[in-house]
């Protein structure tokens, strides 16, 4: 997916909403918990109903290596249901991987051959060797973790470094010399809005994967407040507060009525867009 | 495992060598690489051969991803197989995680669970909230990356913070005031060897998981000479150099001999032990 493909989108729905597919079978509804593949068949019903109103889902890789190379072939198998049958809807897969030299090679391999993703996450810790062989990629994308909506953040990302800049900025600056917005944009939590401002200054045009709204504390509102730019530049991600909308048979109906109405919300934040 | 066990393994086999499994199809002798399962049969003849001569096997989870499903399962036959056959020798799932919370709780149950590996590295970056959930496990350890062997560790792992301490060593302080030697081990290359007795000093009586030996070029006399503690304290893995020893039928045979001569080396510096 290009830059320009995800504004569309964004412009079309009117929303910059991610839906993060933590999938955990404990939580799932009661008829669906014993299926072997009960993780694929909820999501499958949750990418349905929430599909008009929004630009991205985000499964995350730890809630599918939980249940060991079955859950693996669930993640695939949900990476290639949202690829048929909605292809203008971008898929991050939240690994945050992150080694160097042929290691990081054989994780792009993964991600963008093997189960054909259009981002991953990236940990920056091991440095730019870390994240350079995922740009070798056309029209794919790293999100690499910035500034995180946890809050021992402040162990190290947050700590200044001796020229009084905070971690989280080195790394921006650092990944930001390396990949364009069209390839790179950087995971910013919601929790800490006026940081976003900061951010936005430093990388004007990247995108900001925005997670730490709802079950975490951060707001829409604030966020976009903070950290939207002329493109929008951001892609908002709330996973529980929707896929778990409701515990009952009604669950995907009750999903789709949450990420409609932060859609909504949304969309009265995008009047220049 | 426990913290004993590991020092009574080498004491044993006068041996500290980890083997590690960086498996790739591309590299496999050419009667094997066709094979559907040929990461786990290469696996299954590679510890067969190199298990007398050393106390830990360590794949690293990318190359497993790379063939997707069926990758995962090969991963999880080999810890299968070697917790069956070799009960004694550490399994470590070089899987660099890093997320918090719920997150981390599942590649927890993931590794320790679902697959029954005795360590898994993590990166450190989001803090410590991307730690504590592992240390919950009996005999179950983390290995946190610190100083990494590669160049562009000096991007952010070596970088002063504003009170002189790199941010490796603020990893290693943080880190250790939250887990005892029996469950958290730290990863410090063997490129940077004078570094290594920064860390030693640092953290006496943990284990450090040493990488960087041999194709990049750091050497066991220079680890032993500024890591070993008064109970070995070290684990250093070789994974190229042993694995693939010899590309031809006889790939087995010259990993096992490339591992007794790494191992008799190691046996040489262990005359305190």
């Amino acid at each position: 997916m290009t830059y320009n493909n995800l504004i569309e989108q964004i412009r079309a729905k009117r929303s910059f909403l991610c839906v993060g597919l933590d999938s955990d079978r404990s939580l799932l509804p009661p008829h669906l918990r014993c299926h072997p593949n009960a993780l694929f068949l909820f999501n499958q019903a949750i990418i349905d109903a929430t599909a008009p109103f929004c630009v991205a889902y985000k499964p995350n890789t730890a809630f599918y290596e939980a249940e060991g190379a079955n859950g693996w072939k669930q993640l695939s198998d949900t990476v290639e249901f949202i690829r048929m049958y909605y292809p203008d809807i971008m898929i991050i897969a939240d690994a945050k991987r992150g080694d160097i030299g042929n290691t990081a090679q054989r994780y792009a391999r993964a991600f963008f051959e093997e189960m054909d993703v259009d981002v991953i996450t990236l940990a920056p810790y091991m440095g730019i060797d870390s994240i350079v062989p995922f740009l070798n990629y056309a029209n794919r994308w790293v999100a690499v973790l910035a500034l995180t909506s946890n809050a021992t953040a402040s162990d190290f990302e947050l700590q200044p470094l001796a020229n009084g800049q905070p971690l989280y900025k080195a790394v921006i600056e650092k990944c930001s010399q390396r990949g364009t917005k069209e390839q790179l944009m950087f995971v910013v939590g919601a929790t800490r809005p006026q940081r976003l401002a900061e951010v936005r200054e430093m990388a004007p045009d990247h995108f900001l994967l925005v997670p730490g709204v709802g079950a975490q504390g951060g707001s829409v509102a604030e966020v976009a407040k903070y950290g939207m730019n002329a493109q929008c530049g951001l892609i908002v991600n709330l996973s529980r507060d929707i896929i778990y909308a409701s515990s009952g048979d009604d669950f995907a109906f009750a999903a789709g009525e949450k990420a409609k109405e932060v859609a909504q919300e949304m969309g009265a934040l995008l009047t220049d867009v």
